[in-house]
């Protein structure tokens, strides 16, 4: 029943009485700031894959701002991880072993299989299948998956870009932020970055095209700094952080401006107040909506397609930002949520050389 | 050349000698509320109509809230009235004298003439013709005019609403938001509205046939107040205010919410910051757009031939808020800004019993 993987190159029972599954567990919900401490590993037994099922060795693990609001107790778009209960996340793995007539030995996929080594799967968790030879299966988590389909959708469908307007982007340099502002220079428009270190600064213009680049640490007035980069006012702001970095860009939205809402990483919890934004969206008659890639993931397929259009013809640069070892995620979460990395934050739980 | 009105049945050369066009201009800037001393009333004499211009007797002139806006020297949809200045506003009026092919003595225009008793105008500040034998020439001021537009496509265009959804409506009684519950209920909606006064909240329950009604300055615990009112979640917020009660609207939207914004009367000019809504529209996928109904006046006619069906079909109930005397008008915007008004507030300028 069992197969050998072609991949692996080992036995799966092996795997199975040797190994052992390091998994990440959510023990406490943040006050405040998220800390590497409101998690722990636990070793447990590699899972055995029931009828119809598979067993995937976790290969990427994708770390995502939008973790911060899962493990809080407030209002979201899904209910807050239990306390106690495996740490959800975007992964790509490879089916080891397999009971599923679907996913052959050798698959490799993407899916939602947490935080963990090894995970048991009867596909209802897989987002899709991924072939190794079109692209390196991390970019899966990155330019052709959930945040090349949130950049996609998000500009283009939320944003409706036309040529020769001004875009401006916050993390200009992040996974997400990286792709809008090439997607806008693809479409045309005039894009401007905001970013908070000056190697984030270098990336946005050496790396992502951007035609202006602000860094908000140092740049003192900031509202000046856009007005400069911005000549023509904005028209569109894809806005992955709110908070006082927003405030200054909404003093610039042009008449009938739109704001894609798709993050608010820069309001601290304890400071949730600030400029009421309801004056700028009326005088402007602005539309600010907010985007949730999981309500579209039908269309993957489609902006997967496009995308590794623009990734062959050299349109799409990416970064990816490493670390192995899936005990070191916490302390990573906490570095991405601090603006500590410099693209797309992966942690790559297995390791190919080992 | 100057002919004899057929409703006035007076001769404009006495008019023009004997009369003085009260008018009352902008003085001073509001710092924090709106107060009547910022005004002054002026005696001009009454103007002679040059080559293709009339002579127009103001009958009524609106007062609105954007008012507020249109005094502050603060980023507006339009720059701000010059000191000194004429005060403008929305009027109905009677063409008196007549030298303009296209409006002869004896029509009535709803325009642009401002706060003032006599105006010359070219045509390029009418906004329509009104046939006085359809409607009362008033209700051209509101529920057939800028206001029953505002309603209409604020509601309708912006907020989509779909049969069985739940429509919430700040200053529920006002002249926006009582279009706006009367026209939720004729799409099948849910109308809830919010309301500053037991005198207003009768007018909702027994005038504009909303579901349930809150007055918001007694409610005591608004989201619980709006949370027995909307059992099933808000799924359009029609926000004339802004502030508070808007915050309070917030946290009980529906998943694809759409707020509609209208209006910031709420936001007092000294407390201009609250909770940041960004949370909300993210989690919510929610859209949040600013409506100003000047974009869309040239479907003002469209809209006027249905709103008079359904007024005509008794689905339409108005109150109008009658003062006579244009000096009274400064006093008369305060009490408006304060919410002291019941319905649609008018200064009747010409007293057709003088």
């Amino acid at each position: 029943m069992l197969s050998l993987s072609k991949h692996g190159g080992f036995a799966l029972g092996a795997a199975m009485s040797d190994d052992v599954n390091k998994r990440v567990l959510l023990r406490a919900r943040p006050e405040g700031a998220v800390t590497a401490d409101l998690f722990e590993v636990e070793g447990a037994p590699v899972p055995e894959p029931g009828a119809r099922q598979m067993l995937i060795r976790v290969h990427y693990l994708s770390l995502d701002p939008a973790m911060r609001g899962w493990i809080a107790d407030a209002p979201n778009y899904r209910d807050p991880v239990p306390l106690g209960a495996l740490m959800p996340g975007f992964t790509v793995g490879e089916v080891m072993a397999s009971r599923h007539p679907d996913y052959p030995v050798g698959t490799f996929v993407a899916g939602r299989q947490g935080w963990q080594e090894w995970a048991v799967s009867d596909g209802s968790d897989i987002d899709r299948k991924l072939d190794p030879e079109q692209a390196p299966v991390s970019t899966a988590l990155h330019i052709l998956g959930h945040t090349g389909l949130t950049a996609y959708l998000g500009l283009l469908e939320v944003g409706q870009p036309k040529e020769g307007e001004t875009v401006v982007v916050s993390t200009a340099a992040g996974a997400v932020g990286s792709m809008v502002g090439q997607i806008a220079k693809i479409k045309g428009c005039r894009a401007v970055g905001l970013t908070g270190s000056d190697e984030k600064v270098r990336d946005c213009r050496d790396l992502y095209d951007y035609d202006a680049v602000i860094n908000y640490k140092t740049a003192g007035d900031l509202v000046a700094a856009l007005k400069e980069a911005c000549p023509d006012g904005i028209d569109i702001y894809f806005d992955n952080v709110g908070g006082p970095i927003s405030d200054a860009v909404l003093e610039l939205i042009n008449v009938h401006a739109r704001i894609v809402v798709c993050g608010t990483m820069g309001i601290p919890a304890d400071e949730a107040t600030g400029p009421r934004p309801n004056r700028h969206i009326l005088v402007k008659r602005a539309r600010m909506e907010g985007f949730l890639v999981l309500d579209h993931m039908h269309r993957l397929e489609e902006a997967v397609a496009e995308m590794s259009d623009w990734l062959r013809q050299g349109l799409l640069a990416y970064r990816e930002d490493v670390t192995n070892e899936i005990a070191s995620a916490p302390s990573e979460l906490v570095r991405l949520l601090e603006g500590g990395n410099t693209g797309k934050m992966l942690i790559r739980v297995y390791d190919d050389a080992d």
